[in-house]
């Protein structure tokens, strides 16, 4: 059972020693912002000399994947291959095309890199000029990502296609909102994704964390034991939650979202889905862990 | 207990007969768009002459009062004083003088109608000119009401305003859409608010019905005996819920948004808050229990 103890000395060698594998979150894991968590290059760079694979799970709806292997590299991750990370854009792609017939178009509420995630998976997106001619124009899915032009317009729209009962209703997480660096928060995918919902009376189906959807995602590609495999997160709610749900070992690091002190609430409260088996200061606390 | 029975002949007569009062819902009880239900406005002017009190409430929070007077009197529904007439915007405004300190300003998401009507009520609003010189800056309250300009920019300021834990969040009302007269929806007030709440973990205070906060408004001004009045309203979730918590006897009219098999679907499920004592066709059915 998780109860939340510093991962350290002993067992923090017995743990990393028998992993094959970490899950690594992404912003308040691996880095805040542009500035990466010291320690945190160093610490990717000795997993993958000591041959365990470091896999990289984000909610982050914001890049396509050349995008982001672009921004691990510029923040001093570098040397990974781009199959190594997986965001909700990529997954939301994925479980688009598996559920939705070719060339059907998809309204998507999102940034220029989701849009691109999402044509480079082949899919239509309405409002594409180039959007192939004997396609369908019915729109049979309706994306709810991260949407800084969202509005009035836009939510009108998605509820219209959403009277369609086929129309598909997916969200790429349910983040209600994210920290910035200046102490202040923005609003999330999660809290777009209720206007949607409350909106339609429908209920979207969540490609992120805690969904267990990007982990299939990742055993599809990867040969993943969870047994022996760490789930390392900043969210109790979406990382250690999601790293239950996959039978992972669950690490809670501290230079994100969530504190210890709502990780041990969680203990007291029974809650134990959302208290982590284990917690560092930071992910370069696992660095005493790795043999030389 | 309530029933859901068709209210006509005997039953009809006693009904009005004894009652002092009616409250009204309006959009899809009085008219839909820009027709009015026909008969509606005989019925209101028999209860007038009836000695039989008519009030209306609604959760509309698009109309400052003197524009919702001409929308009554435009639409056939003449001869009304002004004070007869409540809406989530009115009730909203009561509800801010009520608990803020003078002056202190308030961010408002939604239109032109809302922002007289509070102003009306002496409230300074973020944003605006004139604003008074000595006046706090900090805004101490948000209120989410129908904002056709919602947008992401707009909830982000939400959220910045409301993590002061003193700033104060309200929503007008809930209600999650409205039809069209074409058969498709319109976002309501109730998708912006949730938007509002995932966004800034915060839980709206809300005006409109079901809240008994209107019929607080209404009993201030009037001197109204629950047991002696009825609740006519279109809406099984917001308008019958409403007047159940009020102590109404409650009457769903066919004209507006919920059917009669949903009614029926919450009797046979006990829940009982949800269905009304009664319905009608059309408010017009009620003319044959008034006395000529």
């Amino acid at each position: 059972m998780a109860r939340c103890e510093r991962l350290r000395g002993a067992a923090l060698r017995e743990v990393l020693g028998r992993a094959q594998g970490v899950l690594f979150d992404c912003d308040g894991v691996l880095w805040s912002g542009e500035r990466a968590v010291p320690g945190g290059p160093e610490l990717v760079a000795r997993l993958a000399r000591a041959g365990k694979a470091a896999v990289f799970v984000s909610n982050n709806s914001r890049r396509a994947r050349p995008e982001l292997a672009q921004r691990f590299a510029r923040l001093g991750f570098g040397g990974l291959r781009p199959e190594q990370l997986f965001s909700s854009a990529l997954c939301a792609a994925r479980l688009l095309r598996q559920r939705l017939p070719a060339g059907a178009p998809v309204f998507v509420l999102g940034g220029e890199g989701l849009r691109a995630e999402l044509r480079a998976a082949g899919l239509s997106l309405a409002g594409d000029a180039g959007h192939h001619p004997g396609a369908a124009t019915r729109v049979r899915a309706v994306l709810v990502g991260y949407d800084e032009t969202f509005s009035f317009a836009k939510l009108s729209q998605a509820c219209a296609h959403l009277q369609d009962p086929e129309c598909l209703l997916v969200a790429t997480d349910r983040d209600p909102w994210h920290p910035l660096s200046d102490g202040s928060r923005t609003p999330g995918t999660g809290s777009l994704a209720a206007a949607v919902e409350t909106a339609s009376g429908r209920q979207a189906v969540v490609v992120g964390k805690p969904s267990p959807y990007m982990f299939e995602c990742i055993t599809e590609q990867f040969n993943v034991d969870p047994a022996r495999t760490l789930m390392v997160g900043d969210r109790l709610e979406t990382d250690i939650l999601f790293g239950h749900r996959c039978g992972l070992t669950t690490v809670l690091t501290l230079t994100g979202v969530s504190r210890l002190d709502e990780a041990q609430a969680y203990l007291a409260a029974g809650q134990h889905d959302l208290v982590p088996h284990y917690y560092v200061e930071s992910i370069a606390d696992l660095l005493e862990g790795l043999e030389d």
